[in-house]
């Protein structure tokens, strides 16, 4: 899978890549990293792999500290176990305490905290639960499993206000809020410590989507119309903290056509800025396409032009794009693409090919 | 399908089958009623069937009384168009009043109104909703379709106070207190003249275990944890006005296992008076079962033993039952059985066989 879709992160409009650590087993060593890095760039040398840590026990603040040191992250993802992919060996959301030696070194660093920002669902059974004032307020679910989270992402920054830390994938009008609130009192110019990512998929899919369209399935899941409207004000209005990430998950079809356990996780790299151009356009927003996809995060990494692999710079043209029904390939893998079929208006063209 | 399942019904401890008409092309004359009973009588004689009609501008008030008359019908349903599998026929839930001559009709000969109780989904996009008081309060999405539904509910049994109406599979803890409400205040052995139907697979389903499980995807989708306390609540409570209905939807396995367009459905059948004792056993209220899965039921429909085609009876039993992985047939037919590979602990044994 690796082989077959690296390269469509270029083809998708993108120069750099930040690349998740949850495989199996998770990235959790320098050398993983080191050659999952080396990989990566033979594959598509002209794309800049940011590389990340597992957030879990086996990370010793020495041993991020030796990372930070050699460049070999440029963050670490903290995954609530149990709640996406490969995340059984993530961290209990509910007390972060045991990592605030390893958070005090990516303070330090600069390294970046990833935070898959849901808890873990917890239900009541009937019996447990008093039925005169059984409003569900103590149940968690994966429609509210965001919003419950977003009080530890409050403390987080507080107990670490020079951490930089991004809200990965956020899907709710309150994860916006909240994001909004904690860059509230910025002075101007001044950079914000807590941002926000959002996909491309989200800025399209409501709950209604996923149900019964398994390809539209992913951790957190698309949430309510008004979640939606609410992101897509957030990646167009400007504002530094909401940055594009794609959250691209390219699992084989296979495993998105079956009846129960299905993969999470939406394919978009293939037409990744074509996808957010599309959203953007659609409220006459495209001036503000720039500083989502590109100039912010940049600036919140601490990237420069300089620090690219490559210079090339991609141009959006207006031009009609069709997204393939299935990506295919010859050992038979196949990718099911965000929106297949659909006709888009808004392709890419690089600078040098 | 029809020959496959039909013998399940007996073998799910059911003796009296209500059989929904969203077939292909839907039924809505006399001779398809008639037809799909005696088809259905040949492939199960000791089951009962009482058969329904599509509610659709093909439904003349002469038709119902014809039908009613003949002993066709027993009810007629009412699908929103668009909301579930073959409901393109149906109706616009915001507007009854087309219906209210044949109403009337089946006021007149006690012929039961089934509403499939969701309105279609209304999205609004980003340009027409004003920011500032984005609160969603104008959306109509999968987990508040119902809840939107109910004022149509109360308005029909108010215009048609004599009218016996069912909402069917209700999904929600707002469902419950609706029809709570219109039967608060029915007088001591007074006759409730709106009733809700609730499934098997409901009393155990949330919204996360449809979340990338289509074998779980049915229409109403499950909802949230305190609505399944709800619903487990108010089918235990022994209130005559929530009676089991399985809403058993038999899809080949080949139409649960795609990335699109699931069929909505849950099956239900072969093991349905077992998963519901499973559930009250749960919270210990077997003692409310018979009331609910049968007596409350057939005092609403006016059924008397007599009217069944057979008057054996079943007798639950503790022994386990494992559900099978997969039902399959000769002709390749397949279907996932709700809960398959569980344990169960309740039994049915018939007085003959």
């Amino acid at each position: 899978m690796m082989n077959h879709i690296t390269p469509h992160v270029r083809r998708g409009g993108v120069s750099l890549a930040y690349i998740m650590p949850n495989l199996t087993p998770p990235v959790t060593t320098i050398e993983q990293a080191t050659n999952y890095h080396k990989e990566l760039q033979q594959i598509a040398p002209k794309t800049t792999f940011l590389m990340t840590f597992y957030l879990c026990r086996d990370l010793t603040p020495e041993l991020v500290e030796e990372a930070a040191k050699k460049g070999v992250i440029a963050g670490i993802k903290c995954y609530p176990a149990g709640v996406t992919t490969n995340s059984d060996a993530g961290v209990d959301p509910n007390d972060f305490s045991a990592f605030y030696p390893v958070f005090e070194v990516m303070s330090k660093y600069g390294i970046v905290l990833n935070l898959h920002g849901e808890k873990p669902s917890v239900k009541k059974d009937s019996q447990t639960v008093d039925a005169e004032h059984d409003d569900g307020s103590d149940d968690i679910h994966v429609m509210n499993a965001e919003a419950h989270f977003l009080p530890a992402l409050a403390k987080l920054h507080a107990d670490f206000p020079e951490l930089k830390i991004v809200l990965e994938h956020c899907t709710t009008k309150a994860a916006v809020d909240a994001v909004d609130a904690i860059n509230a009192n910025l002075t101007q110019g001044e950079a914000p410590k807590v941002v926000a990512s959002i996909t491309a998929h989200h800025l399209f899919l409501t709950v209604d989507d996923w149900a019964g369209a398994p390809m539209n399935f992913c951790k957190p899941v698309a949430k309510l119309p008004m979640d939606k409207r609410a992101l897509l004000r957030a990646a167009t209005s400007g504002k530094p903290w909401f940055i594009f990430g794609s959250d691209s998950a390219p699992h084989d079809a296979s495993k998105k056509c079956v009846f129960k356990g299905v993969c999470a996780g939406v394919y978009t790299q293939t037409y990744a800025l074509s996808y957010v151009a599309e959203a953007f356009d659609s409220i006459g927003k495209l001036d503000k396409l720039k500083g989502f996809v590109s100039e912010f995060g940049h600036a919140f990494y601490g990237i420069k032009k300089e620090d690219l692999v490559c210079q090339d710079e991609v141009t959006l043209v207006e031009k009609p794009v069709n997204v393939e029904e299935m990506l295919e390939w010859d050992d038979g893998t196949k990718v099911i693409p965000f929106l297949e079929g659909a006709k888009l208006h808004w392709d890419v063209e690089w600078s040098s090919n």
